[in-house]
């Protein structure tokens, strides 16, 4: 059996090795245009942070494992052109520019996604560089290197924006952020607190501003919004990203959310025998039901799998995603999961809300600091929607608690009876969770 | 109404808070056999350790403030002697030997525990204290204070031994512990790691050892056990504790588990208008539904609520317990919810178990340590039964993500399936909790 994977990332080589360990005779082919395969994209930022360290430590496993130790046909340099439905045959080229026809029995589209790079004037400049794939991160710290920055400018302050902002001030370099909004799916006060951060930081920060071009002078580069002229020796464009899905689109597969591959549960896209899975594909939010595109390493690597575990003839399926993020912004740990209130009224619900802030550690236990504790329930089911957290302790893992309610389907109400277990240097003994979701009753 | 309170800590005080705020002008009354009301009884090990720091911190609110902000009728060193269910009242005597009767509408016993101490020869010797109550807390620190104490044996090794363990080796003290078992409801590799940590730190540990007598010499203190005998200057017993049901037993209400005051979801005891709260009486298991004795703070609290909230007319229920339970030992988070392997057998279940280790932060991020996550499954159900954890960082709020999948009922694998968020500083990809579930999957 001929199983085709096109791209060696996330998911691409999770499918490809779980394939393998699970049928070790099956042909597994890997066709993956850079040469970087099985890296920690999402270390990047913290990487960067420090000139001493190669930005080769992300990679997890050498492509030359893949082949020898796994038995995986992984051909770097592959760039897949086209794919044909009725043949089942994939068309690429090869770095050489030569071409090659590949058959597959099933066929996983693993393309991923590609950082958003508005077409405005100035964008193509030297020293205008976007953070996705590994070779991005590698630019950076080359052009970090090569060059005297002492002042960058972030477009765009979603995670990337943020976490680029902690990791360039630890180099010492003056960062300047701009954004149209800011952190807009957060709560007001939740995003207030990591507004201040920023700020005590010197991390400036220009919301509500779109860059209309970026004029280069010699090494200066300007970034030019409508009233606003923003100098820099360095740009990160961090705009989020759109999924690599033309390919699909091409060979008659049905799209989804912002042109992402639709998938079903199955991870199967419109088309028999292909499959799709990571940052090109979509998911089925657990809170809504509905599709959606939030590309994120987790559901990557599971998507991977359970393509692979189909194709073997396991009857797996993808429950979906919950929205969960974690990031950390200088000294503060921010963490998601659900919906926001506006989410929640796009989706139909009647949510209410409530934002709490609370001690990080018992009364009298010392080195307490506080948290924050956003929560989302909808009126008329009782049903918890979202929770938000800012604090500089003990809000990334304490996320997973809403989290998994948000997959229980579980009430505001039931969740607020949870036996979280409490000592003094962890917590109140109301968990601060639980005293949010206590006022969200009276609420609902 | 006549709502009458039995014990003025975390139950009593609570319920008692709640039912003024519920219903201002409801007569509230709270016999407190102590002038202590209102602490944080789980700070006292933290506190102990700080030579400077006063008991007195602990204390979250004045009895004043009860009396003179909230209008609670608070009568501490009021000791209740007998409850007559058919008259409504309660016979109590003050701390003057007076005796005085109060008539109740409604009655909650909230009479606490006390620490076990074995009828063994010397128990009585100063020197030999337990800690539960301010007043232990209190003990501990003054005999400290006032004796040179450069050796002190532990007996027991629960949560108050480990916590005391760090806390008198913080003041230089020579610790050594005693114990039957040890830590018998955790996996023996959580415990192995524990262990471990507790001998780098010079806590020597004497696991199965029962201890026959205690004799005192001059200052000296000799634990006496079959084949080994300790030197003391100080013995600290945490034995765990025994419910003070003797009042709720005298008057003709049922007892549970561990003698403990039996109460059904509404809190209500055996007898009509008297409820139970805190650490005198049982709960609700919610994966197995039976009833058990864990006294712990937050069940406390909000057992006590659910008295007063019931005694004003609400409909509300506690869900019970999971069994959750977090702790700190040296560098080490521990935490656990749910069964172990021999509970789930003893409750009927089928278990299967895994125990992984992983890494608490991602691929190539500094700082790393190792966390063992321990997970129970049912065979026939497919359910989690329990999770335990250790490590250096990431458990004490880990927990709540399995904590919640319990009261959920969740499958093994649909916890698995959860979007637990993931960023470099926080975990790998694959949480490790999902990286146990992945694997106890297997094995169900």
């Amino acid at each position: 059996m001929d199983f085709l994977v096109i791209g060696g990332d996330a998911a691409g080589m999770s499918a490809a090795s779980r394939a393998k360990r699970n049928q070790p005779d099956m042909n597994v082919t890997v066709l993956e245009q850079t040469m970087d395969v099985s890296y920690s994209a999402c270390g990047m930022p913290y990487n960067i942070s420090d000139p001493n360290r190669d930005i080769d430590d992300l990679v997890v496993r050498q492509a030359q494992v893949f082949r020898d130790k796994q038995g995986i046909n992984l051909l770097t340099g592959y760039r897949a052109r086209s794919i044909d439905p009725e043949a089942q045959t994939v068309k690429a080229v090869d770095y050489s520019g030569k071409e090659a026809t590949f058959q597959y029995d099933y066929l996983l589209i693993a393309t991923g996604a590609s950082p958003i790079m508005p077409d405005i004037e100035g964008i193509d400049s030297s020293g205008v560089l976007p953070l996705k794939g590994l070779s991005d991160g590698r630019n950076i710290k080359a052009y970090l290197r090569q060059n005297d920055v002492r002042q960058a400018v972030l477009v765009g302050m979603g995670y990337i924006g943020l976490e680029m902002s902690e990791s360039l001030r630890e180099r010492g370099i003056e960062v300047v952020g701009t954004t149209r909004g800011f952190m807009r799916n957060y709560d007001e006060q939740i995003a207030g607190v990591v507004k201040e951060t920023l700020a005590a930081h010197d991390v400036s920060l220009y919301t509500d501003h779109t860059v209309e071009k970026i004029e280069k002078n010699g090494k200066n580069l300007s970034v030019v919004c409508k009233d606003k002229r923003l100098e820099a020796d360095m740009v990160v464009m961090g705009l989020g990203v759109r999924p690599n899905s033309e390919i699909a689109a091409d060979a008659g597969i049905k799209l989804g959310p912002k042109d992402s591959i639709a998938v079903d549960r199955k991870v199967e896209t419109s088309l028999p025998e292909i499959f799709s899975a990571g940052d090109c594909a979509d998911a089925y939010h657990v809170v809504t039901g509905e599709k959606v595109y939030i590309p994120l390493a987790l559901v990557a690597n599971r998507a991977g799998w359970t393509a692979a575990d189909r194709i073997c003839g396991k009857n797996v399926y993808l429950q979906g995603i919950a929205g969960s993020a974690v990031f950390k912004v200088f000294e503060l740990e921010v963490a998601r999961t659900g919906l926001s209130v506006k989410q929640a009224e796009e989706a139909g619900f009647d949510p209410a809300s409530v934002t709490i802030k609370a001690r990080s550690r018992a009364h009298a236990h010392p080195g307490a600091t506080s948290i924050w504790v956003h929560m989302v329930g909808d009126r008329e089911s009782g049903r918890l929607l979202g929770t938000q957290m800012v604090g500089k302790e003990g809000v990334a893992h304490r996320i997973k608690g809403p989290t998994v309610a948000l997959h229980a389907h579980m009430t505001v109400q039931d969740f607020s009876q949870t036996d979280l277990a409490y000592a003094p240097p962890f917590s109140p003994v109301w968990d601060p969770m639980l005293t949010a979701a206590n006022q969200l009753v009276k609420r609902l």
